[in-house]
């Protein structure tokens, strides 16, 4: 377990903390966006209550992205998240374009938001022995992409 | 002067009125993620109000961005905002990767609104004889980005 | 374009402002009835959002109808706005009596905000010669109709 | 007094309350749509106070009339609020058209507002027997129409 | 007509007031943990729009409880809301474990509103000749649980 | 059962109703009065929470003595509400002067709350022959009466 | 000018600030209780503003009522504001029963709102050599009391 | 039609613009200004809604000259505003010195917004050819001026 | 550690972390109801304050109580949290019949918040091993409940 | 120290009064449009706090010139704020035309805030032996000014 | 009486000012951290009212504190607050560690206040010689403490 | 890891973790106050965003405490926070007395907030054997501190 302050933390550790939450940056941020591009290209029957869903998980996505962000940051290590960033580094698959079934899009989404919890999980257990802060910080991420599953699911059940 | 309704629209115009904001759909997301770069990655002396600025900035671009979207497929064309697409269709250069001098983002972010203004005064333009709708929005956002312009400018004199 | 002030308008032009701008607040108004008249009367296993939605709509009737007649007024034109008047004057056909299944009531309300974005148009372009400030309060509502044409079409797709 | 639940409320029962509330609709929806012309068109030294007055009415009536509609579906019957339906059932006298001294508004919309109130406390006492909680919802209403009464006359003293 | 003040209520009158009462507080509390079940255990395309109407539903038991359960201690009566009261004596029967689908959630709550509502009817109808005070405050909640029937059943039709 | 309008009503109903509302008012604005002096004047371990609830009793005694006195207004008599009327007609006997202690002003305003609710219920019963929009207000008013006796009294169990 | 802590404030002083306050406690009270008989029974075509302004003259009393009496019990004395004592005690003659012209309503409260001040005013010099802090609690509520005038004054001019 | 990016725009643009915005800015500060002037001045039975209804017309002058000289600095000329060149610049006359009657002060206000509103509506007018953007700015303050002027004129009827 | 994604976690894993988490709902389902009961019976010179703290311990209980809940049908296994259940699994003694004392409703509540955090941090233990997210959650909860305690054992002491 | 009420205020007195108010009035305008003119064309790299603590100046300046220019009417004296008396009585020396550096806005507002506080000191003073009333405002409006002064100052050193 | 503006205080003026106002900012200071002392280490069965009363006395010190040290900054010398030059100037004695039963917590905080309001009135008299702008505050945070006086000793009675 | 509740944990363990949080109390308590002393003290360009941030710091550092104390409380321990203690046993260098220069202020507050970060860190690790509720909650404080701490260092880069 770290016992090192922010500002003892050795090189190598700073590094290993920073590479466990970049990645998840990126998916945060893809995340946000193709949120966004399902709440504006969506249609069907349960247009409503899917569009007003999306814009929930957006929101939380962009909160998580900026606490991420700025604990990457406070580590010491410059964050980054533009464009081409984050198109070449998400794990995400893009959506396809044009407009999209709502039920489909409940299903694209829940499937990127299962692969983001996935690995904060596999995130959170790795910065178990390397920054309590930090993994703090991502369960309580977890936890929030984890409700949005259930949600998501329970939907398509 | 365009006297057809939005149903009534001809697919030409159609795509003539989505042709023109699609691409500053792409440059308020850019901006967006690009503020959000320069306000995690800020130092100097003016951190503070450099910090907060930035973010007043993403908030607008996000909004504006929104409402552009939700115009074009209210035209009745799907929009694209995703990060691969934005990276390539976006005309802002990219900001350079790590830590940001406070001056030097001020900078930055202000030729990148400075060069969405531009594109925003053509496009109103051309929207004028195409949709006096979307052109009444774009002047909205142009008159915000002008704006900003101002106070970014005004630091830098 | 007009060059006359509000105070300066000939009787000629103030006539045909006023007759541009008193069928809208006809149609506003009765827009306004008929969503409240399915708002009470939809069934059907959407009727939750439908419900909500047909609200927001009468909402929006609600503010634009006081608008628009505060601009006749403001123009030194009486307005008129009462139930024999609208029945008369309104373009929007009746809704049928009695209950309205959930996707009709969609199907309904879509069909009359899509009659009155497309004579709202035209308004809005016949002002461009004699009223700049009603030509720019017509867009604003033009913009708002046809949102919410984008969102009860997309739930028909 | 009515013992039976709102399931096993005979069809006659049903078809009397509901023929108790419908007329009070069509009074409160047509004293909302005069209530907005006397605002508009309202004109005197006291213009300023009447037109404030005039809104505070609309207000209550259009939520009372929204609670009644909705009483009416509750107890199973169709409710009825267009605007054809409104101007040849409301028992409301229209105003006349055109601007409307202030004093003379305060004396209009006191005629009306006293004629429904009249009606109500005959339709509470009829409910009386048929469904208490129809009873109570009128009780509420006939109290706020009586209180604008209270007011509205002490103007003309 | 009861003539009794609270304080001169004869034991006998206070019994068959806090007789009528009790049953009530034991519906609605298990209307509250009843609701809750389905609020977490829902499944379907519908999930959204009934995982927040039951909710709405849960609140207003629970306020509901709260009134009926302070008016007869008011009355001078212990009040009873313990989980091993409310199973056996609520006339509720319990939901089945385990997941629900969206339409059949609703058809549940659907029929134990309406027994609740049926109950309380009868209870206004009963307290009119004992306390007046206590029909008006059951025949509001009468009111308010016809109104979540309505809504229910308009979904089912 | 009273079937006449408010205007319609004769001057011996209005008289009569009247007669049970102006002693209400007396009460209520005496209560409000004694309030206060015992807010003030309170002493003991109990202070704070005294003192605390005191004030409520009081806000809630203005805010029913308004409603009493503008139903009387309502009815076509004037309302009598100064001092001197107060002070000679409310049946409430005054509370000692000079400092009071924590339980002493509990049992004192208890027993002039009960005192003024075994009153109000009487009034209600009879304006149930006399105006039904009068008892149902006096009705609400009882009911937030008890509710502050049972709390007066369980403290002094 | 006044050394004396409040602890140790002779009883000669004490008796003296009390003695100086409690007369104004007096007529608050009476402008409170003045100010609502005019609120309820004033009647004319200025009726709406009248009563609004009244409103505001019965919150300000009430509320400086509040901090007098609690300012008299802290520098400890017990404070006297029950409806006979008010009515022998304070100097404000009492209005007229029943309903009172817009106009003369004004007058009325104008002469007692200038009799107060008037008053107050003496008070506040008074206290100066006694006790500051009660001075400067006399000279916000003499402001506030101005303030009031002018406007009562400035609508009989 | 203007096709010059802000930063693009020829001096000579620049130049004009800010010559037509300036002197609006000149007589919104004296609107701001002769609006108190009457706000705390004006004497008669009407004091009170046209004290309020000036301060409203305040609020608004101020708000509307902050974005007039924002726009300005935005197009890159600076803001004039001080009390001297309002004096000498603005084309309003002055009010009279001392108190003014109730219905003077409306006459003399309304006298000075319409003649702000007459050359608003010329200032928008040339606008259009120079820049978009201060235009649509412009045509919102027209609204905003005229529909105080109905509000003023109705009063004078 | 866990190292299992939601989705990956072996069906053992899933029942033994539902397993830890189906008894503290019960718990503090039951929790939320004895806390009611003593709201409403408790009596004594405390009933203000016992009153009141008892209603933050009942909001706090259910806030928690759904969270648990989402939490276990996040899992992927139902949640169960009807009366008779609750009744049957809680391991909370019921509180006796009837009205309380102050002391003994702080004294009897106490027991049994103490006894839910006794088990809540063994289940926090337990869970360290099998799921990170939920021991998070219920940390917060344990907190939460020892921070009434303390409150609740200070008063006793 | 003065002995006479607002009503019984000599006239040599009540002229004194308003001759210590109104200079003070003239120099708070002032400083409102030099605040003002000082936000709109402030240039540097601190623009963004002195934009905003120049805002803060104006805000407190246009409400302490509100107030006592209603304390002058108070008075019986008719106020004076208009633009041309402004710029020939106040004292203030006018800001130079055209942009601002950041540390010469606040080097000028700075002078002008001691200035005015040095003379409201004085005022504070001469108040003392007219109006107590006055006095104790303009010693708020003192405190006011010279905690600005603080904050102008700090940023000089 | 001082006639010396704060920029002309001479140096030994702002000395004695300075010299009155800080050994009140060490006792403001003191009382803020004996009262969260006493606020966490409170026992009894008074707990919840006193634990809340504490609060509100650790707020006002607070913010009586925070405007003290910016009167001195104001007056142009540094504050001093930190916590050894507290514990050695204050004159408050310290609270004894551990438990506090809660009316010797009273007890123990009454005579603070009491303490510190005695000193409060001495400065408040020695500042009216010397700054009338600092004993104008000085004389509103005592009329806080007294009234805080008021209520701890009202519990000891 | 414990497996003890609250209750069962054995006197030792409880020292130990008190003795672990008790040293946090001091440093946070020293913080809020040295953050205040430089809040007032601050001079130079940056006062205005320096000024601001010292009191976002000194708002967080007084929560903290709050959340510390109620700890150690809870646990079973009476905490300790007055001034001497304070002065005696937080580790925190103090300020020098006088104005502090704003780069000055910015770095004496970032040591102190990193070595208190430093420290908290140690007490996170060592209180995992001992209490998770404890470390869990010293946790959410060290990111809350290390998140001051990089916008603190930020501003020196």
């Amino acid at each position: 377990m770290a016992t090192y302050t922010l500002t003892e933390m050795s090189p190598e550790v700073r590094n290993r903390v920073a590479g466990e939450l970049q990645p998840l940056l990126f998916d945060l941020i893809a995340l946000g966006l193709q949120g966004k591009q399902a709440h504006w290209n969506v249609v069907g029957p349960l247009f409503q209550s899917v569009h007003a869903q999306l814009d929930q998980i957006v929101d939380d996505s962009r909160e998580w992205a900026d606490d991420v962000a700025e604990r990457i940051v406070t580590i010491g290590v410059p964050a980054s998240g533009q464009a081409a960033d984050v198109a070449q580094q998400s794990s995400l698959d893009p959506l396809p374009e044009g407009t999209i079934a709502d039920k489909q899009a409940i299903s694209f989404i829940c499937d990127r938001v299962g692969m983001i919890a996935t690995r904060a999980r596999r995130t959170a257990d790795s910065l178990g022995d390397l920054d309590l802060g930090s993994q703090d910080m991502v369960l309580e991420i977890l936890r929030g992409l984890e409700k949005h599953l259930w949600m998501l699911r329970a939907q398509q059940t």
